[in-house]
């Protein structure tokens, strides 16, 4: 029995096939340009036919679907709520996909991409063994994926983990409307605020960092150059970083804290950095307790915590009968 | 089948036998009066005593005690952390009240406070019904009783809600350093730190409050006085409490935070200000969600806490035969 699993992104989709005992093949991946609605449900549904097709092909059979989405899951209808993709205020994604099964019993999984991405680096990546662990994704946006005593932390409405709202000040500025505090300062586009906001404000002089024109990926480029103004911009990142690292575990007393997303990759150089801000403001035997780290799976995280949760699903099914 | 249910605090023992309706009956109560170690156990032991007897002279049978502590519970060995209580640095409480019973088959639970807090407010008060709730409380120190999907969140060393070390700013000063940022503002005595940095650094002057003179309950007099200056204070303290709720509530979704704690009681009138705060920083439709509100039992919260406790031990007993 094989599970399919897709991870659904702003601008893209990856998909494979899992075996139980989490081998990945069969990777398929699209953008997906600009498309809306039903014009990505549609190739969802589709590319979910063609590995089905495959497993067939194969002489097994699937047994259910899991899916990683970015945005919020309605806890009670499984209805999609993904702000990047236009269409999607509460798209029936769960149950387009069941309709193409209607005659089978294939389990239909969806969950938010913060969740996906915590369990498939519980599941395969340095989270692993873990029951009290929250892997911070740091990307356009800023989220945790929260599990608490083995259990993940989805909240009332599905919207628990919007890390990027964290308050690290009591002066509040309009500029933090529509993103927040946190993610203001140290998403991708935060860095970027955050460096045009010190080069004013400190009236810095970079050859290679002009206010107004430049990307995340040119600070942490010319941060590797030498460039003492990506420096100082890295040097507060570290500290919004590290703050959340000590917010969350004083109120969570994780084991572990894994960061990852889209962004954070040249990040991991600065885990020890971020950790020793952290000890300042964090519960002082908490945070001897909470392991830093960062991602195993990289950008994988989300398909492998999608297909997880579809092999759960069957696994289930299988302990009913 | 009753319950004996006891709350622990820094300076005195309550103590009451719960039915199983939650009736409440043949309150104690004394103070510590500075004792220490096993001072402090043998006056829960005896003080279990008297109400056990009270209940065999009543024709009923005991059938769990339940103890809310002020501190840290040991998930694995339930010894007890209690830095207000000299000696009780791995107090050994739960083995030494089973003790007591050692012919019988009476269960045990110790709970730390926030947790018995909630639980108590959950029960009986004004987070019944909840899943996803949170009991702020404002006293000596500040900490979180934290529930997520109907579930505790402990922790992986129950030290999980240390919220009085959540960090609002990004600037580290060294006199955070034992008791965290929000805890150094906005606590009993963190409301006197406020207020004597305010008057210093703002050269502000009150008839009532002089600096380095005044406690908590001065400010709150002062400010029920119509006193320009205690409004300063509460003023910047609803934006520490706003960030903090605004904080949680971004992290958590839940449906309710709760105020309470032996200091926050004439902050009730303030709740509408804090939620207004809260809602400038919060993920902006978990805030719409959440309720703020204060505690409906005060001070007997955590004693109503561990009573649902040892009910809850009772009931899964009689569930296994």
């Amino acid at each position: 029995m094989k599970a399919i699993a897709l991870d659904l992104g702003g601008t893209k989709l990856s998909a494979a096939i899992f075996d139980k005992d989490g081998k990945c093949s069969d990777r398929q991946y699209c953008l997906l340009n600009n498309r809306k609605g039903t014009e990505v449900g549609k190739i969802i549904t589709e590319t979910i036919s063609v590995l089905n097709e495959k497993i067939r092909l194969g002489g097994d059979a699937l047994g259910a679907v899991g899916v990683c989405v970015p945005g919020i899951v309605n806890p009670e209808t499984s209805e999609v709520w993904a702000p990047n993709i236009p269409g999607w205020e509460s798209y029936r994604l769960k149950d387009e996909i069941a309709e193409l099964f209607a005659d089978h019993n294939i389990f239909v999984v969806v969950n938010n991409d913060r969740l996906c991405y915590l369990y498939g680096e519980w599941w395969k990546g340095n989270a692993a063994g873990c029951s009290d662990v929250i892997f911070i994704a740091v990307g356009t946006g800023i989220g945790a994926g929260i599990m608490s005593g083995g259990k993940f932390i989805r909240g009332k409405n599905d919207i628990a983990g919007a890390i990027g709202w964290m308050g690290m000040s009591t002066e509040y500025q309009e500029k933090f409307k529509s993103t927040g505090f946190f993610e203001h300062y140290a998403s991708g586009p935060g860095l970027v605020n955050l460096g045009n906001e010190l080069i004013t404000e400190k009236g810095l002089n970079s050859a290679l960092l002009k206010t107004g024109k430049f990307t995340t990926e040119d600070i942490f480029h010319a941060w590797k150059s030498g460039d003492n103004v990506a420096a100082v911009i890295l040097k507060y990142a570290v500290k919004y970083w590290g703050v959340a690292v000590a917010n969350l575990v004083s109120i969570f007393n994780p084991e572990k804290i894994v960061f990852g997303g889209g962004v954070f990759g040249p990040g991991k150089e600065l885990l020890e950095e971020i950790k020793n801000e952290a000890q300042k403001w964090a519960q002082p035997v908490s945070i001897k307790f909470a392991e830093i780290t960062s991602s195993l799976l990289g950008s994988d995280a989300g398909l492998y915590g999608a297909g997880r949760l579809a092999l759960d699903e069957i696994q289930n099914k299988s302990n009913e009968f």
